[in-house]
């Protein structure tokens, strides 16, 4: 394999296809970045048996070839050459040259044949979004996934195609996160859960630009995003996803409209004294015209009081300040719903114009 | 006690005396800030027995009175604050409120009669300086004071003034790091050896501004700092700190000329390849115009070349990477002296114009 390329266009596929190299393994070769140079061009691969990235790299093709190369070092080498074109030669026994300027790496490598090769995703079932939607709509549920094992379903985020709407789901026992956004399909209603590792790397991928859209796939073991220069494979969660709709009650007997981000600022600081003991929760009581957050400790006590417009009966009720705080930064909107049934119901956040978004808050009981 | 002040300013405040608090302690008292409001001011203290730091606070005094709040927090507290006037209250019983718009907290403090005092320092020796030009000093010679602390004293950076010189050096067993300026003063010589924690944190509270200045009191056992709006007291470290000079022939058989950055870019590169297996040094080969960098592992090898203009003899000689790169990152020059004599004897960096600054870095020696 020979072949010349800019240092810029290398350090780009390096920093894309790091995101699914191993860092803890027994397998050295999932620590590798598989360079791969056919008549068709320059890839970048990554394998890390969940999720994989291919990243093409621009590149003037002397040799075709392949080699695998551990992604540390190699990294850490592309990232300090000086900013010029780059020549990479590997011979019979993958030993690696990399010249740029008056610079010279050799480094040992593996064969390319060990490398684990990407899975074969079928294109028959697609989507087209935004990137900078897809993006958003990840950021504003991840928080909510939840972290143990028990029911790895629940380690995941639902995507699913429904009624015209393109909804992501999160869940753990304390919350429920849902987005939605209008989108019409070709094909049949989607239904999938991704492991919540890939939607971090790939939201970390996906550009903030509205222009720009994603092409994904879906088969019933993968999914396979497609972006302008990589593609994205990773393998779908088994089990069923819960009902989620089922825990949305569509009653109430309080419903307030509250401006977010004094509510945020209120239980933040609230948050200082419930967090001194731990688990403390924090005490909401609504009134006519206002919120009373306290929170009551040995240590001290605090008091927040926020106008609001209600509408039903006068409660209390109390909360870890924790599930409230996460919901609340990922809502852009000025003013937010808040609706309760009773002391020992969720809470439901939701959008005073649209539904966008909903957020589910299970309470904490109160002595 | 009763007081009003912005939190803005309040904020200040705290922000700089908590470089002095104590975080792993058996004292409580040590992790308290103490609030001091006296006819003459609203003054906060920390005191971790090493260093005190006071900071006067801009307020409307109502009362005067003292009392000591843990400083994790009060300053938490502060810094969450909506950005407005705060009133502070405290009672007989050290029951600490602040209320600022619509939020109130209520926390226990301590009596502040319990709060260890700073030193008293004498004012009768004294220097002034650019608080720029300390806090470059600072940074510039840090990076080498010994971390363990078999020797306490090379824990320490020297400040002494010399023949019309302010120098600040600090040492380990593998290098020497000297930064001097021009200096008069009206007193005799001065020699101290301050403890790096104390430099650390004065460097965070000194501005980069070369209008301002900053005066410096002298005592055998402390050292005090005054800024404009705090003061920090710091106890000084005993023994004696070694003759540095002496570690710094005049003599040499090599004298090379070269470009700063690039030096420092091949260096980085370089120890890419010595990381991988431990401590494996670089190899420095001065040849005629030009240096040759050189690291050779298991693992893979690495070569770079710079253009140089030498005076003298041909060399190879080695170094852990690690020593050159901490000096040349803080050194501003493009172009610095290398000075060498054998390849068991020190690398000494100086500046092309002028005596700013001296670096020594001990050679490894060759298999």
């Amino acid at each position: 394999m020979k072949l010349t390329c800019s240092k810029s266009d290398l350090l780009n596929g390096v920093t894309t296809v790091l995101k699914a190299v191993s860092t803890r393994t027994t397998l050295p070769i999932l620590e590798c970045i598989l360079l791969q140079a056919t008549s068709k061009g320059f890839k970048l691969i990554s394998n890390d048996l969940e999720l994989g990235i291919e990243s093409n790299v621009n590149a003037d093709i002397i040799e075709t070839g392949t080699v695998a190369l551990k992604a540390k070092i190699f990294s850490e080498i592309v990232k300090k050459l000086p900013d010029n074109e780059v020549e990479i030669t590997v011979d019979n026994n993958n030993y690696t040259t990399i010249i740029c300027e008056k610079t010279k790496f050799n480094i040992s490598g593996f064969s390319g044949e060990e490398f684990l090769q990407l899975p074969n995703v079928s294109k028959d079932t697609y989507i087209k979004v935004s990137q900078l939607k897809l993006k958003e709509m990840i950021r504003q549920t991840i928080f909510s996934i939840a972290l143990e094992e028990i029911r790895p379903v629940l380690t995941g985020e639902l995507l699913e195609i429904k009624d015209n709407k393109l909804n992501i789901v999160s869940l753990d026992v304390h919350r429920v996160s849902i987005r939605k956004m209008d989108f019409e399909s070709d094909f049949d209603d989607i239904s999938v859960v991704i492991p919540g590792k890939t939607l971090n790397e790939i939201s970390k991928i996906l550009e903030p630009d509205d222009e720009k859209d994603v092409m994904i796939y879906f088969t019933d073991k993968h999914i396979l995003f497609e972006l302008e220069e990589s593609i994205i494979v990773s393998r779908l969660l088994e089990g069923d996803f819960p009902k989620y709709e089922q825990f949305f009650s569509k009653d109430y007997d309080t419903l307030i409209k509250i401006d977010k981000d004094e509510l945020l600022r209120s239980i933040d600081r609230a948050a200082l004294i419930s967090r001194e003991t731990k688990n403390n929760p924090i005490k909401i009581t609504i009134q006519n015209d206002s919120m009373i957050i306290t929170s009551n400790t040995d240590f001290g006590d605090v008091y927040e009081e926020i106008d609001i417009e209600k509408e039903g009966n006068e409660l209390e009720i109390a909360f870890n300040p924790k599930y409230f705080i996460d919901a609340l930064k990922v809502i852009d909107d000025e003013y937010i719903y808040l609706q309760f049934t009773n002391p020992h119901s969720p809470c439901i956040m939701k959008q005073v114009d649209g539904d966008d978004y909903k957020y589910l808050i299970v309470p904490i009981r109160i002595r």
